[in-house]
């Protein structure tokens, strides 16, 4: 049931799993666990040949028919895809770099539907098995890739050590296999200067914080990813409620930041927020940068209830949409650096205006 | 018929004559033409004694009293009013900057109702009387202006030399006595680097440009004052003459700029005009330089048909609500830099808002 370009049917739908906010929705932009797991009996991608590579395949392909999420979901091989292709799933969170970067035989992706499930092949493992949501859902996450990976031992043989759990080509992913991780945004960490501190607090405890777009000061966007590091010696549920745990203390320390930014500096904070939805609704030239640190504040904004008309969804999609390859999907074409800065100002704009006819003016403060 | 304070007569109506925009609004913004005149057999304020200065007051009013252009004018002596009063006349081009700062005897201002015309007496000669009017409409205006001198000779007996004209305290005001300006709004011609090409071909014909604010680059909103010169040897229909020839091959010049700036960067342009748009409507704190800037932005952008629901005269307002004495009075006391940056943006956001809401959305390019 392949469309002829089967990335098409995804670049024409906007990003489903990414609608479902949860209440935290202007701090905690997405969830996503990925599984590691390798076939039993047959040499990691690395040390294979083209032969096991595509006994790989075909066996993951036959697993993967019988995961009822996967029902009519992408199957494509990498090597089929155009460059411009291949950088759309990168952008979409569906393929790693690495990924996208390989045209072996053997290297593949399965996209479900709803984009909230890829499951790479012959990448640095076997499977690399990833769900996705909005917001933070970790636990209701958690239960998804365990449910689907249950699917899939039941026609695949695991790579599997009584004493180390799941073997994989890396030792970092050995035992578990498992890498929850957060997406949060944190500006009022970020102005109040406690990105550092947070981060080092969550490092002492096994986890990783990572700027999204560039580190430290150089975080357009004030996005971060937390996640856990370890994935020997302690279950995947014991990872995913101190993920968790953690996740909430960020929170509610940028909750706390934002209170005191609003109770401090309120006419600095509209101010900060309402220059960034005037120039993105009105702006003609949009670089990268510059279009993330405002969605940054306008996200910011739509959390304190500036706005009526646009939510954190709107917000998501946008993010996904200015990137190089999306942009350069509408367009069908290859556009230089000037085209994609105006491109990307026409899609904030079209996108800012349909949410403000929709519903009523913005609120004033 | 005076209330409590005449001032606050002003401070609560727009000013009316700003609302007469001329064809070109978009590059001319206003006109103004003063006549320098003195009283025959008084010395000159700056030799005249008390007695003198009370008596040319006097004989002033009363010939103001026979003019139908000023009846229900204001009346008020500088020493009689508060400072912010003061700055407000000279924000409003009511008084001059010397005529602000003093509070001797018999120096006083008569406003007409509609403000466009002003009578100072005492300042550097015993009259200086004003005429302004909205856009480039330099015929009418000295009509105007001749008439009330007219009027006014009826009841005063003017310094006159048959071979010098009128006699002025400074030299450089003896003959007409007239000084013709026009205020250009040249966004084109400073972009283009044509500025200082234009004013020196001005100056060698015996005309002044001058920036508004500040000289040079530091031209924030891009306003540009082309006055005559010489005021002996010339009669007064020769320097109107010869300035709106003048005013007309600048104006040309700008059309031609901005053409030249609409074929070859009209993204550029419209990202400028954009967000100049945005700001103005969504920021809560605009310092004064911005925001001139800014409005400069938005009046080009008023001129290429980018918005249905403000105009010139929109803009014109808001330059003189968002001075500082201005903004005072409307507050009703003193207001530090930060409150004034704050005030400026809620004025220039509200009256944004107003204007969208009156009519349908901006056109979308």
């Amino acid at each position: 049931m392949k469309a002829k370009n089967p990335i098409d049917q995804l670049a024409d739908q906007p990003v489903q799993w990414l609608s479902d906010d949860g209440p935290d929705a202007g701090i905690t932009v997405s969830t996503r666990i990925r599984l590691a797991r390798n076939l039993a009996g047959i040499p990691f991608p690395t040390k294979a040949n083209t032969r096991h590579r595509q006994a790989v395949l075909q066996m993951v392909r036959e697993a993967v028919a019988g995961v009822p999420l996967m029902d009519g979901c992408i199957d494509v091989k990498m090597s089929s895809l155009a460059e411009l292709d291949r950088v759309f799933l990168l952008e979409r969170h569906l393929i790693s770099r690495e990924h996208c970067s390989t045209r072996k035989t053997g290297n593949s992706v399965f996209v479900a539907r709803g984009e909230n499930c890829s499951i790479m092949v012959n990448e640095e493992d076997h499977l690399r098995l990833q769900v996705m949501t909005a917001g933070m859902q970790l636990e209701q996450l958690w239960q998804l890739v365990d449910h689907v990976d249950s699917l899939l031992t039941e026609r695949l043989q695991y790579a599997y050590s009584d004493d180390l759990g799941f073997l994989t080509a890396c030792p970092t992913n050995v035992g578990t296999g498992i890498r929850a991780s957060v997406m949060l945004h944190l500006p009022g960490l970020v102005f109040a200067n406690q990105i550092e501190a947070i981060t080092q607090a969550v490092h002492t405890i096994g986890f990783v914080v990572r700027g999204l777009y560039g580190e430290g000061s150089d975080t357009a966007g004030n996005l971060f990813q937390v996640s856990n590091q370890s994935t020997l010696g302690e279950s995947e549920t014991y990872i995913i409620e101190k993920l968790e745990k953690i996740i909430r203390q960020v929170v509610e320390h940028e909750r706390n930041a934002r209170q005191v930014l609003l109770e401090r500096k309120p006419k600095y904070l509209y101010d900060h927020i309402g220059r960034a939805y005037g120039i993105l609704r009105h702006a003609y030239i949009l670089e990268s940068s510059e279009a993330l640190r405002q969605l940054s504040a306008l996200r910011l904004g739509i959390d304190l209830n500036m706005f009526s008309s646009i939510d954190a969804h709107t917000i998501n999609e946008l993010m996904v949409m200015i990137q190089p390859g999306h942009l350069q999907k509408i367009h069908n074409r290859t556009l230089d650096e000037n085209e994609r800065d105006i491109a990307r100002a026409d899609i904030v704009r079209g996108r800012l205006n349909d949410s403000k006819r929709q519903t009523t003016d913005e609120q004033s403060h």
